[in-house]
């Protein structure tokens, strides 16, 4: 294994040998100790400074399912936090394939133009982008495809991390070639950008594949592993079948679907955008309903979605970006919300960020709630950079401030996802407390609070709900570190065998004897890490709370968000 | 004395007795202790839990030369952190003479229209401002006027504070009644905007005046402090000549006129744009180069300044102001510095943020450095709410943020004034440091470092630079609760009675017997409120820093800026 360091100030490579306290290290785990080892906390986050580290997770390249999530770490524009932003797509695996235990970029150009990096198993080769300058992702994977070969991986910035714009992401090609996968949240797209690089190619062909020290004992694991993710009723069943829409109904049920702007738990028009609908869209339309994010996922929770032609229009189409831009923005047409997650996939921004962002434009008066076409046209102007689209391409705060507007629903300047925090108390104590920003992947409450898997804790009440968070986000922590998808989390609670399975193949793998207990030491040790990070930048717990208008009752169940600060700083008591 | 609490949620208006605690106080003392007892220091800067105070100085309204400075105290929308704002203009004598101690604004309008607030010795009432909406500061002065009268102050926001962009000032009409002296800095004209008070009138008709307990002392004190400025080479010659413009050739000179966007400390156009060239320009047209702020100044280092055609274009026309649109944007025209000034007076926008702004919307391309006319399009934007003016008026952070320009002299998200940190070294302490956000007002270390004022300490080393900037900033702190000029400082700086004589007048107007310990400990304890409550916002060491771009060589000295954080930590020994 090596770690590739790419300066773009010289336009230097440099393959170096990993180092003792890495070895152990993947994903999440390393983006964020390399991060808190070479980034200055008080740096300009688009400056010479920072830095964009990527990392495929520790079982990626396996043959454990469902293992192919690709980790990037910076510190965020958007927040100024660490970030660690987490996409599916074929990177990661090929990556890990390559014997690449991470790709460290620092340094900005000094001729101020944008590079491709092509990464193969000979080498890394830094590239004129100018053909590529001002593309959009879906033009810009045509392209790279055109001159790299068909099977290439491509991860790219469009024109939102040119502009380096704090809800840029980069996109990830899925095994189609697409660029739907995104590593969408806190701007690692501007990042991207600030360094000048348009575009990463991943060729993989030759690659020597990931070595696994005992072999018979990993493949043993990995399809105990497999089974009981088959079996559990959500990864194998709910998630493959309707995808993550699948939760429209179900928060709409529960009175958490954040509707017009966090005005109400339910919303009119749920029905019209949920799971099931999308699915008979989609089989109506001759789509796919049921699509892997990554060879070897047992889930496939992803889908293609064709326009009324039965033309391809979106893949990727995920719960929180059909939340964002319909129940917040009142929209409940599925085409227009797939034409806005399209934009978004080829402008290159997250669509949390940006459909929060809508709704916040609307809170302003710029367009009326439920205005699809306005929509779409807002998304347009992100992309074609104009002064509106830079400041809606900024998110949801930046948006607010522009326009004096109070009632903006984020963390540390990210955007919160698709359930309301007074009614998935959970996930609000996540919201509040994550090293992250605003951001539900980091602790899943949704699990016992909604789905009643891993427990049952009432999603009304406070109790017992920093627990569950806390609990959660340090699990994630380690589950981000080897490249499973946060989704195995469904049957690792509900399942006692399923976390064991985890642990004997990365000791399979890497020929460790680490037991349950370093997993739990794991995410805690990268939370500190992050969260040390993050107070060396300037962040106190004053910084660990909801905007004030979450004391506002929401209906239809009658709660507000009622923890005391004590409560919340109490999630760090380890 | 009594402290008027007008609560813009209910339309109701209350006149409290002073509490003890604030009966000491005034100015910025008063502001920001009241500020610091009654605000949330994590409230929304334009929610409904944030207030706005303002309060005469201690000595306002008395015959004390140059001591109708006004304090206006919120947590400001730019910085986050608490602030004080403080202009000239006629409201601070005006309010003192109605035996006003505070006026205490605290809500929002449930209609979410505009108001106007009317001041007169029969009390406080709420007007409905229907017929002032949306009309810039000049037209408001004139449609006030016509209905309250032409001796009213009127104190009122621009658009710009209409927007609630956190560029918005305050205008405080001068003794002509031009809207030409502003609350400019922190956008307390977003704050006045965000709780529906388009206006304040203040009709000093039928006052009491200012109650002094032993005139015949007061008399003699302020005579003999009267005499001390009028002594002062700078007090009584330099600034009532050529107003506070005299700094362009003396900065320049000094190589620490940043020029553009601190590139270097020279600007070749400066004696075009000086406050000699400014003096001849003045008087061949006719205008009035001394002219006072308030009347009884006797520094007057105000002007009156026409146009080619002998009329009247602007006023209130300051260094910081000719510098932020001139040396900074590369912009050597006095007259459409002037227009510049004019329009930010009229918008209702701080001149040195919007001087700034421009100058980094040069940096990021949007119009070349040097454009005048580009730069008044830009200014007109602002007024008119354009999507670009939503993004310039909320200052050079946000601009820089919208465009991802990194080089952006800013502390605390508030514009660098005048100086440039690393040629005018105690004054970059001061920008780094102050519980403000960077100013240059809050502990003014030019006296020392450049006009050899008070002391003598080389402005290109770093050494005495902290305890410059200390000692200043508590001084600063206690002068702004008077209502006393920052200017007195010069006189009070080189001449060892001036001081005692501000003790005896504050000591004969209020019948106390204060010592020159009592004026230090004021201002420690100032500082002490305004440090807590920004800690309490969660505002660590880490913000006071400047950008890293400072790192760079500054010419003609070839100095950077070179203070290690353990240095510039130890301002706060007290």
């Amino acid at each position: 294994m090596k770690i590739y360091r790419i300066d773009m100030t010289e336009g230097k490579v440099a393959a170096e040998e990993v180092a003792e306290k890495y070895a152990a290290l993947g994903g999440r785990g390393l983006t964020s100790q390399i991060i808190a080892d070479e980034v200055d906390p008080n740096c300009h986050a688009l400056g010479g400074g920072n830095k964009l580290v990527i990392a495929p997770g520790l079982l990626s390249g396996t043959s454990a399912p469902s293992s192919g999530r690709l980790s990037v770490g910076t510190k965020s524009p958007l927040t100024g936090t660490i970030k660690e932003s987490n996409a599916g797509g074929t990177a990661s695996q090929k990556l890990a394939k390559l014997g690449i235990k991470a790709i460290i970029i620092e340094g900005q150009p000094k001729d101020g133009k944008f590079y491709t990096i092509k990464i193969t198993n000979d080498g890394v080769q830094l590239l004129d982008a100018a053909k590529l300058i001002g593309k959009r992702n879906y033009d810009v994977g045509d392209l790279a495809r055109g001159d790299f070969g068909e099977k290439v991986c491509v991860m790219s910035i469009g024109p939102a991390g040119e502009y380096k714009v704090s809800a840029a992401s980069i996109a990830v090609t899925d095994g189609e070639g697409r660029p739907v996968r995104h590593c969408g949240r806190g701007g690692t797209g501007a990042v991207m950008g600030s360094k000048g690089v348009k575009a990463v190619i991943i060729d993989d062909a030759g690659a020597p594949g990931v070595e696994v020290k005992d072999k018979d004992k990993f493949k043993e694991a990995a399809r105990d592993f497999s089974k009981m993710l088959l079996d559990h009723p959500v990864c194998g069943q709910g998630l493959p079948t309707y995808g993550t829409a699948v939760l429209v109904n179900i928060l709409n049920e529960a009175g958490g679907l954040p509707t017009k702007n966090f005005r109400s738990g339910r919303f009119d028009g749920a029905d019209k955008i949920g799971g099931e609908a999308m699915y008979d869209i989609i089989n109506e339309r001759k789509g796919n309903p049921t699509h892997g994010c990554h060879p070897g996922c047992v889930m496939r929770c992803s889908q293609v979605y064709n326009d009324k032609e039965g033309n391809y229009l979106t893949a990727g189409f995920e719960y929180e970006t059909i939340w964002a831009f319909g129940a917040h923005c009142t929209i409940d047409d599925l085409d227009a919300i797939a034409t806005l997650d399209r934009l978004c996939d080829d402008i290159g921004v997250d669509t949390i960020e940006m459909g929060v962002t809508v709704g916040v434009a609307m809170e302003a008066g710029i367009i009326p709630f439920g205005d699809a076409e306005g929509a779409i046209d807002l998304l347009q102007q992100v992309g074609e950079g104009t002064p509106l689209g830079r400041i809606l391409g900024n998110g949801a705060s930046f948006t607010g401030k522009a326009y004096g507007i109070t009632r903006v629903p984020t963390v540390k300047d990210q955007s919160m996802p698709a359930y309301d925090p007074r009614a998935v108390k959970g996930v609000g104590v996540t919201y509040a407390t994550t090293t992250q920003g605003a951001d539900h992947t980091a602790g899943y409450s949704v699990t016992a609070n909604i789905l009643k898997v891993g427990g049952n804790v009432d999603p009304l009440n406070k109790e017992g709900q920093v627990d569950l968070s806390r609990n959660l986000q340090i699990a994630t922590a380690a589950v981000d570190s080897t490249g499973l998808c946060l989704f195995v989390a469904f049957a690792v609670l509900d399942e006692p065998k399923a976390l064991p399975r985890v642990v004997d193949m990365l000791n399979a793998q890497y020929g460790l004897s680490l037991t349950l207990d370093d997993v739990t030491a794991l995410g805690q040790s990268i939370l500190k890490v992050e969260r040390d990070f993050n107070a060396k930048a300037g962040f106190t717990k004053s910084h660990d709370r909801l905007p004030e208008f979450f004391k506002e009752v929401l209906e239809p169940h009658g709660t507000t968000w009622d923890f005391t600060d004590e409560e919340l700083d109490n999630l760090y008591n380890f």
